[in-house]
């Protein structure tokens, strides 16, 4: 753990998720993933399945960023073109990797399968980059320095979750508490302002949305210090009973599902 | 309808979608509306309230693309701060537009309520933007040069697209032909990229996933060209059908829902 809480960006890749054919999972997912770790994600991107467009964001997100997700476009179909496509931003190769080969053919040799030329595909790995474990379904993806390349489908790309979270530094995490009750953004509004800017060290968001027990507004309350946070949810229960509502309160990290996009 | 076909880029705001609270539900709904209107989405970033954040990415994205619709953040709370961020990317002010609140005092009067101060925040508007409508919670959207900035939540987003439908230069849309069967990708890997290399203009794509009928992979052909598109499907057909797989083909630009993120 280490006293400066590192930050990082998912960077989403293929055509699917631009063309509206498919909601992306893997976002939400790895957020949340990091946010336990205490790690801020900082930016999100989604990008088609061309070279240019990957290679360059990537290029952007590490250099901004202390760690980079990649999720999609690492199978054995010719529009899996992710892997050369960070050699490319990397300058380097994408030759196939002797190992990656080796753990291919005892996974499919295991299961009766031939390792086909497709599937060969998969074990095209960036010069200089270390191997990250697929439980699910063999192929593996990689890390190349701060850059954690993983399968686009959420189950493989999850496993392989479990293979990075050692290598990453993690932080302190949030403490969170969230406030639901009934009220008007607008009529909280003035309220909230002012609890943010009493105790330094906290942030309020506000989230419109149906809850349970009838409640249609969140307001989550996040720092790293807790007592500061049980302080600011206190005083946002006390903004909700002034409006006549009595509020529910959820401490911890478990985000609840409902509660929409915000503004 | 112009001959080239526009792009467009999707900018989802908000620290609830970075956090692993909320998952997006904007980029997707957004991206689908765009391509039924043969508008293609080129590229969706997710960035957390900040204006510094919004501001930068809006200035890549505004200028590397045709259109650019813009997510959350323009609530009345303290954490709406998409208007003023949006404005310094423009380098113009953010005064309250007596439009927008000639607008705001007539939907709450309407509703008997009072336009109060958190409530006036939400008729600040950039300098030289243009409103649109917001037909459910009144506080309107803006459109400022080949920006349209839209509100989070997602039935008042959705409600301001009607208002910037007619503003956009619609284009062909593509002829999409999804063929489902039975199959690894590793077994079609091979046919696929001989296919899209014999039809030039078709573009295929190859999504694992369970679908209806015991399929398992969903095999997705697009051209401009219906008859191409056509023909690619048959092909591709025909590879199911090699691999003792009787296909489920379903044409036009309605997507099914399962069949997920690949590779």
């Amino acid at each position: 753990m280490s006293k400066t809480r590192k930050n990082a960006a998912i960077l989403a890749i293929g055509d699917e998720l631009l063309s509206g054919r498919t909601r992306d999972m893997n976002i939400h997912y790895i957020a949340g993933w990091l946010a336990d770790r205490g790690i801020k994600t900082g930016e999100a991107r989604i990008v088609a399945d061309e070279s240019q467009a990957i290679a360059s964001a990537l290029n952007e997100l590490r250099t901004g960023f202390d760690y980079v997700f990649t999720s999609g476009g690492i199978g054995p179909t010719h529009d899996d073109i992710t892997a050369s496509a960070i050699a490319e931003a990397f300058g380097v190769g994408c030759p196939i990797s002797e190992e990656a080969k080796a753990l291919l053919q005892e996974w499919y040799q295991t299961r009766g399968e031939e390792l086909t030329e497709g599937r060969l595909r998969m074990a095209r790995i960036p010069e200089g980059a270390i191997l990250i474990k697929n439980t699910v379904s063999g192929a593996p993806g990689f890390q190349i320095e701060n850059v954690f390349v993983l399968a686009g489908v959420p189950a493989i790309m999850q496993s392989m979750l479990e293979d990075v979270d050692y290598r990453l530094d993690h932080g302190r995490a949030d403490h969170v508490v969230t406030i639901m009750g009934k009220g008007l953004e607008s009529q909280l509004a003035e309220g909230l302002r002012a609890i943010e800017q009493a105790l330094y060290g906290v942030k309020i968001g506000s989230y419109p949305g149906k809850t349970g027990k009838g409640h249609n507004l969140s307001i989550v309350v996040k720092s790293l210090d807790k007592a500061l946070a049980e302080q600011a949810a206190e005083a946002v229960a006390a903004l909700f009973r002034s409006l006549g509502s009595e509020p529910e309160v959820i401490e911890g990290t478990k985000r609840p599902d409902e509660g929409g996009q915000k503004g």
